[in-house]
């Protein structure tokens, strides 16, 4: 087989990102260090041989004078980052055995690692309270290196690989040529340690509204990543309104194009108000949060101020695709159900730490059809599509049909096979959709919000990791290595 | 308000069809003397009702010199035509008072009809055993009417409304002109005959197979038309193997495009052995039957013919979403349960009876999924769009994504309208689906397979019933009149 496709420069980043896992791993390991006083032989473990493995990646792979990818490569080195990483990743977490004595298998481990690191947040642990300090950072860890690395991948990759619709944030990226060059670097770095002073803010929050340090570091960085994992079974039950109304401003700026925080720096102040993806995610969230809202303090003969804190935390949690609970919203009444299984499906902007379908497709969509509207009564009337006051490119909604196609096409197969593994149809439905969107809690006893997804058939989790990759890559770069055509030359 | 539309065509031709049904009605009333022995009131108030209304609305709209409509007064008289049809239509089964006594209320009546004139063939009622042949009769001559009345519209105006990606099947009709003319009559009696003899060649089928006569000439109006009424509560559970075959083979005949029939007749033989549509749509039914025969027969270890019989059987009636039923399907398991709900949303082929999304949808999709994957790694190689070894027009996937889009919203919309009423999830989720594709069973112990529409809530069942025209209506037939543009110059 001629490949043609130069691994070497994928070998490399995979090998330089396997000593970064290390590195991060080094925080679990010296927090269990200085909490619990004695080291934890699973984070040993999971240094030595993510750092080891790396370096040799490293080593075999240099000499890499230029440093390019074409088409190809991009593509192979997305997939193969967010497949090798879990694994590694979930060396640690083998090891669970928390002060209740629950112990994790091998699938089990895999399945929390991609949930953490797609920062999806379904958990199959039950008892995280009494789970040692470096389990629960290093779950948090997962959440939060997952979500800047979607956000790098969304600015850096997505728009050059013209998945999905993302060719329209092209020009808003610094890079226009056909090649990713380090070009994009000065750029990352702007956006990691924005990620890094918005999560530090989030944490002084949740200090501020009354969380231990532990926890407040912890859910900030779940928070930012809009990963979703907690430090307590309770979830935000654990926690009062303050706290839930720090989240809900928390989530919402992970549910941000970052790259708007960056153009906020460098001074344009109104690129985050003149953005009409930004106007249309705000503004669905109050009308929905406030409409919720109303409804509830109704049907339950809740006070308003309550209702709202309630229904504002947990739809800013499902659409920004978090995933924290604070309250069982499926007890809400069959409204809520449905109206949260609809939620599942929207996600925040493009260029965030959310899944989903996300609200610029939901424009070009709605554009596409008023186009189409218009066309119907007037067929000679040339009407160009336009979005952000620039003519669209001809491609793009067709980019965003072929997307909305296999996205909707993959939790139908995801459906169809967890029912024949006997899952039942609301759980396989929902566990399905909650995974491919990112999203963390589905409907039911089993993976609904105060559900938990261990007790689902060993092949069901493997099938919902697959799910969750698939939904972090936006389908099509997983879906492409599949292509036969891609495999030539 | 100056609407510069002129009502008059739209009248004149409400009024003749009032006329028509009025005529229609007459064999129920007929069939009443003869079998009952004395004429039905409520079949007489109809006939009477409807001819006269008609005739007003006729003789109102006379001196209609020269016969021709804009788009505008397309759209219009489609959407009111299967509006105002209804309501007359329903007036016979206002007075369904059964041997067992049940009555039924307007909504009932009006849903019920909806229901049959959109060949869903949901039903809210019970004891159809029981009940006076000219209701029995009137039902299925609702499914027929509507059956035929679906095929003209697809033929003649959807491809000039260029609704959904149906301008696909523009140059297949005769008519290429701007405005409709009656070109198209010649063509419309071509189909009404071929129709006609296909119903009859249905009956005589089921006559065959033992079915009384009555029981065939009722089934094989449902049948042809993709309906799905039945006479009996136990649907196809009343008859025997050879009976499912015959419905099996002409449901899929009432799921064909009936436009290619009248190629055969003319001669071209090949003509539905070529199509692209065709193909893609008995093969799926081919593959899904023979590996839901081969699982059904393991799992509940029925012979395989049995197995082969029961789930060729629901897939079919499924897929070209006429909604009979023999066995409850959702016994079968979870992965039936999950199957027949995805399978509810395919459809037969465009041009026919069936509803749903349609083969040459996803045909469409597949197209631009497999051009989206080759552009991702070519981004310079001009590839264009062919369908059926033509080049696609450009607005064609355009015009298939606003449907997908706004098919989901509207299945959304309805899902949460349904649940806020208290419908439970499964129930609200798998109505408005089955109403939208005009399918007719759900899912759950309600509205599914084995379950019965009369338990909603009244406003359940009017909002369904819109739900229902809507999917008949192709979506964009009657969600264009809400739209402000299309009421100004």
């Amino acid at each position: 087989m001629n490949l043609h496709i130069n691994f070497r420069p994928i070998i490399h980043v995979i090998g330089l990102l396997l000593i970064a896992l290390a590195v991060v791993m080094l925080i679990p390991l010296l927090a269990e260090e200085v909490i619990e006083g004695h080291a934890n032989a699973f984070f040993e473990e999971g240094v030595v041989v993510s750092g080891v493995f790396g370096a040799l990646l490293v080593l075999a792979s240099r000499d890499n004078t230029e440093f390019s990818l074409d088409v190809k490569q991009a593509f192979l080195m997305t997939a193969c980052c967010w497949i090798v990483l879990p694994v590694f990743a979930a060396i640690p977490l083998v090891g669970i055995t928390g002060k209740s004595g629950a112990s994790l298998s091998f699938t089990d481990a895999v399945f929390e690692t991609v949930s953490g690191i797609t920062t999806t947040g379904s958990t199959v642990i039950s008892g995280l309270d009494g789970l040692h300090p470096g389990f629960l950072l290093w779950r948090s860890l997962l959440n939060w290196i997952g979500g800047i690395g979607i956000i790098v991948m969304a600015i850096v990759m997505l728009p050059f690989l013209r998945i999905g619709g993302m060719q329209l944030f092209r020009s808003e990226s610094s890079d226009r040529s056909e090649k990713i060059v380090p070009k994009s670097a000065e750029m990352v770095k702007w956006i990691i340690w924005t990620y890094i002073g918005l999560t530090v803010a989030c944490a002084i929050g949740y200090g501020i509204a009354g969380m231990s340090a532990f926890d407040a570091i912890n859910h900030a960085m779940a928070t930012l990543a809009t990963g979703g994992f907690s430090t307590h079974d309770a979830s935000f039950g654990a926690f009062g309104t303050a706290a839930r109304w720090v989240a809900i401003v928390f989530m919402i700026a992970g549910g941000l194009p970052f790259i708007l925080y960056i153009k906020l720096l460098r001074g344009r102040k109104r690129a985050l108000r003149d953005d009409p993806q930004v106007r249309t995610f705000l503004m669905f969230l109050i009308v929905v949060s406030l409409l919720g809202a109303v409804v509830l303090s109704q049907d339950a003969g809740l006070e308003f101020g309550t209702a709202l804190t309630e229904v504002a935390f947990s739809v800013v949690s499902i659409v920004t695709t978090t995933g924290f609970a604070s309250s069982d919203y499926t007890a809400w009444g069959t409204g809520a159900v449905a109206a949260f299984f609809i939620l599942t499906f929207v996600g925040g902007c493009a260029g965030s730490t959310s899944g989903a379908i996300k609200i610029y497709r939901f424009q070009v969509l709605w554009i596409t059809l008023r186009h189409q509207l218009q066309r119907l009564t007037s067929p000679h009337r040339v009407i160009p599509l336009q979005y952000k006051g620039a003519r669209m490119a001809d491609d793009l909604p067709l980019s965003v049909l072929a997307f909305m196609a296999a996205f909707f096409a993959s939790i139908a197969v995801v459906t169809t096979l967890l029912a024949l593994m006997g899952v039942d149809f609301v759980t396989a439905l929902s566990a399905s959709a909650t995974a491919i969107t990112n999203v963390g809690p589905g409907l039911g006893p089993i993976v609904g919000p105060s559900g938990n997804f261990a007790s689902l058939p060993d092949a069901a989790k493997w099938i919902l990791s697959f799910a969750m990759l698939l939904g972090r890559l936006e389908i099509f770069t997983l879906l492409m290595l599949f292509d036969p055509h891609f495999w030539r030359d």
